[in-house]
């Protein structure tokens, strides 16, 4: 069984409100000291075989992210 | 700068079911021999100090996940 993670985060450049409220929040649970909070996605696909670099590309890029607003990351984990 | 990421995801026995819709989906791309696909969150916390572990069990427990449906991990990258 190979494993592969797929990160998907805001471009750094896009307003993230998810990540700006749980900023916000941290102060009444008593922490500061944040300066930033970005809440993105993260995937972790089981295949029976492993998948190949462009399949994977066509996945993250097609699928998991939108590419406008969002960047990905593929994590190949290897054999599980 | 500190740099901390904590990554949720649904506890293994809760069913998901944006995993699946996104495994249903890799079909209709024409990726085959996935067996499972799980969908969680990723928050990437960046701080002006070092977060102690006990805040950091705090903010994840309390704040990023559902504990009663989801597991998490804290990843403390370091110094930016």
């Amino acid at each position: 069984m190979a494993r592969v993670v797929v990160n998907v985060m805001p471009k750094a450049e896009i307003l993230d409100p998810q990540g700006q409220a749980v900023q916000r929040a941290l102060g009444r649970i008593g922490v500061d000291g944040v300066s930033d909070v970005r809440q993105g996605k993260r995937f972790v696909i089981d295949a029976q075989r492993e998948l190949s670099a462009a399949e994977l590309e066509e996945l993250a890029s097609k699928l998991l992210a939108n590419t406008v607003i969002e960047d990905y990351e593929i994590i190949v984990e290897g054999q599980q």
